[in-house]
Order: structure tokens, then sequence, then C-alpha cells
């Protein structure tokens, strides 16, 4: 099952300074093979559900090595079966919309 | 790695009514094995990282299968090094301090 | 506009341990009158929008007086126009689907 | 309070094609002055507190008047008092975090 995932996570109890967190668990992904997109307040994902999933996993493996006791993260998770659609497909269609007016 | 997760599961393009299709990812959590607890707003639920995603995928599967053409989930997922920590113990957490003032 | 809204507050920069702040947010929320109800991942309230909002800013703003230097909130929302519903018609809703099978 | 806001609304009841309503909601923040960005899941907004919830709501407003009878929104919140932070900002963070290895 394909999905689309954006997820942002949250380290507690490493001060206030999240950026190195945020570059360690862009490496992850990285590695993982997947296309995802960084924005200013999460990363966009899309792959299989089983990869995607693992990929956030290893997220939390990597930054709970690098010191954080705690991490909090928030996901949003979309499938469809009607028809397939990628990242650029959603961009693309409210796009066209915004034109039409 | 232990997981607590909660999540609101809104299918999309099966009108405005989506309690069956909350009742049915209830009826898969059951199947599961895994704790969990139902709120006006979503499910929390606690396990292994691996098995708490793959009920929530089974969710995805089971109201596509009932006739839901796209499905839009929310989840928020906690991991901690620190100590072990159940959904009970957060709220015992929070209760404690309120009983402080 | 009535809405009925889960939040989770997450103070960053102030260990690991939130449940001081979790339990000050419930203060803020026990002082605005609100309908609000704790669960172990987040907070239900439910109350006319304006309201609702300004609930969660005084909280932000409680928890920054409290010493968080900075904050992560989410908040699900949701409005509907065809029909009123409480946090207790929602799970209404879902144990009849759950009896009928 | 200044606040960096990222939001997702969700239109449910309006069958599967949500673009049109997501555009609608992009019309209602231009029209609010605030800073946006779109990207492929959502929508992120920097602005001080009370505008910011003020223009989600006034997308709510605008989506059911478009005939949306129920709709569930996600929105993140970031607050800090230890510096002032843009969305650019938090962009630069990581990439700079990236360049270090």
């Amino acid at each position: 099952m394909k999905v689309i995932v954006d997820f942002t996570v949250v380290p507690i109890g490493v001060g206030v300074s999240l950026s190195p967190y945020v570059a360690e668990c862009q490496r992850v992904l990285e590695r993982s093979g997947l296309d995802f997109r960084m924005h200013p307040n999460g990363t966009g994902v899309e792959g299989e559900w089983d990869q995607v999933f693992a990929a956030i996993r290893d997220c939390h493996q990597a930054l709970h090595e690098m010191g954080a006791p705690r991490i909090s993260t928030t996901i949003k998770v979309g499938t469809r079966t009607d028809r397939q659609q990628s990242m650029n497909d959603k961009i693309l269609s409210v796009e066209k919309q915004l034109k039409k007016k």
C-alpha cells in the first residue's frame, strides 16, 4: 500500500536547539532511498507503508542513540485506492484550482 | 522499541458518518491483541513499534475494503529510553501533579 | 462556530518530565470554563472556536511563564454544520456501531 | 505571541477531490495578509497567535460555505520565548547542520 506521509520529530530532554536532530533524521531518510522533501515544519515522504514507517522508526532509533531520551513525533498519513497520486500531483492539483479564479 | 501512539482515522469520500469506519478500526485493534483505548477524538495504543504500525496499516486496509477510497490519518508517537511508561502511568503522573496545588 | 478540539502540548527545553506542564495546562482549562477531558495522550475540549483557541493560547503563555522556552503543540479541530455533536455523542456513535456486529 | 503554524484541512462529505477546498483556503490566507507557504501535505503560516487562528477559522467558514458539511483539521503550533525564529530560519538551521557532516 502506497502512502504519502508528513512527519515532525520533536526530541525532548536535549534543550531547545533541535536542528542537529532534524538533520540526523534527514540523513536516515537519505539512506532509506525513499523520496522525501523537507519543509519548515516537517518532512514529506512517499513510498510503501512498511518502508516509510521503518524509516521513521530508524529516525527515532538514531535520535535516541544521539542522546535524546524521549521523542514525540506527529505523523499525517494518506492512502488512496481510487488513483495514484504523488506529492507533486497534490501541489499541481491545488495550483490548477488557484488558476481557475 | 516500545511506543505509545494516539491516532485518528478520517475516511474520505464516504459521506459524513464516520462511526462505522471508526468501529471497524476498533475491531482490527481488538484482533491485534494490542492494548488500546478509544477517546472522543482518537484511540491510544501501546506496544512494539512494528506491531502498532502494522495494526494501523491493517485499519487502513480494512477501511479501503469497506469502500473508503481515501483515508487521512493523524498519528502521535512517543518513544523514550530513560524509563518505561504506560498510558496509565502518563495519566497518573499528571493527576499526581494536579493534587500538589 | 462550535468546535471539538483535541490537543497535546509538548514543552521543549525543560527536561523529560512534562507532567507539571501538562497539569498547569489543565488548570488553565479549568479556569476557562470550557468542557474538557484529559486522556493519556492529550486533552479533548469543546466550545466556541475563539474561546477554545484562546484557552490553548493561555496554556502556551502559562507554560512559558513556568520557564518553558519553547513549546510544540499538536491540535486536531473538527467543525460541522450538518448537525450538533458533542464529544459524548462521538463516543456513543462508535459504541452503537460496535454493538451491531 | 508569535507562532509558526502548519495545518492541513480535510473537508468531509464532499467526495475525494479536495483541491478546490485547499485552494479556497489558500485564497483566505492570501486575504489575511499573513506570511504563508503551501507544501504537498499542508500549509505553513507565521504571525501573531490570534491572527493566525482567526485565519484558520476563516478557512473553516469559507469551506462550510462552499458546501463542506464537516471539516477535520490538524494543526502544529510552535511558540518560543528564547529567540525569534521564522520559517526560513528553521530551514536554514537544518541545512547548516547537514553541511557539517
